[in-house]
């Protein structure tokens, strides 16, 4: 988020087809939920257009991009590894070393799909669990950028929107904006 | 979750093939993350069996059930319905009355897929956005959970579970329970 270390969130094991609602999923909750980037490795450029169509529609800052491989990107991140699987840490736990970490630098958040290498393991500097179960990797990511940002994304400011929503009780209200 | 009043996540919408995935997310996050019973409206077997199978090997209770319609449940519902939408009155300022009413009473939590009837909208005590953004029910479940519950959830025990993952730094562990 702006006046923050980056945030970058990167998607692993895309399969085209597949997981093309998945991935565009992630992409969409990087974006709602305060990271500043999602990268998607692998032919993900049907996700990568919906996500940039929701950010010139809805506003910024927020980018998202193809990537060919993932394995430059994380050995030379400057910056924090956090490698979300059900086998890690539990989150609870490691929480408040990663937000020390993120006031300090960048942090770059992995997300897989069903088999993530090892090397992702152990170039991971966390390796954390949004529980020990099996659920969604789109739940984890959302859980855990909550908590890293400490709810602090649920107020951010969207630039260059060309349509907002107002929170409603009942009913559904869209405007444009100036 | 075991000792408080009952959490039941009802998934609207689902269409058979398209939402399989999306249907089976939304009842492993409501499992792994504190609900106690998730229903699905509509054809929606394939994601039943899927919960139903990892609740038999990592444990309980939860329980998923198949329903024909949404609107007897949503109606005679005997405690709080909130509905999640990215229209709605912001989490942040609703979630300590949901709280509230959580500790009163059975929380019914409604998350659609792409067009929701107006109806549900009249009939939610609640309408809440985790965000106004548009992203992901599944995210926007987990969020919502996990500050309902206010990371209780995290740290609940399962009963019955053949297997169980043991949370390391690196690698993966997982043990049979005796």
């Amino acid at each position: 988020m702006q006046g923050e270390s980056e945030v970058v969130v990167l998607r692993l094991g895309h399969r085209p087809g597949r997981d093309d609602r998945m991935t565009t999923h992630i992409g969409l909750t990087a974006r709602a939920l305060g990271a500043d980037r999602a990268l998607l490795v692998g032919d993900a450029s049907q996700s990568e257009t919906t996500v940039r169509d929701i950010t010139t529609r809805f506003g910024g800052p927020f980018d998202v991009e193809v990537v060919d491989s993932y394995r430059d990107i994380i050995r030379d991140w400057a910056g924090t590894v956090v490698h979300l699987t059900m086998y890690g840490e539990r989150v609870q736990d490691v929480e408040e070393d990663i937000r020390a970490a993120h006031a300090e630098g960048p942090v770059l958040v992995v997300v897989g799909a069903e088999k993530v290498p090892f090397e992702v393991y152990d170039y991971a500097d966390f390796n954390v669990g949004v529980t020990n179960q099996p659920h969604s990797e789109v739940a984890a990511l959302s859980v855990f950028l909550d908590r890293l940002f400490e709810g602090r994304e649920l107020e951010r400011e969207w630039e260059d929107a060309e349509r907002e929503v107002i929170p409603m009780e009942t009913g559904k209200r869209v405007e444009e904006v100036e």
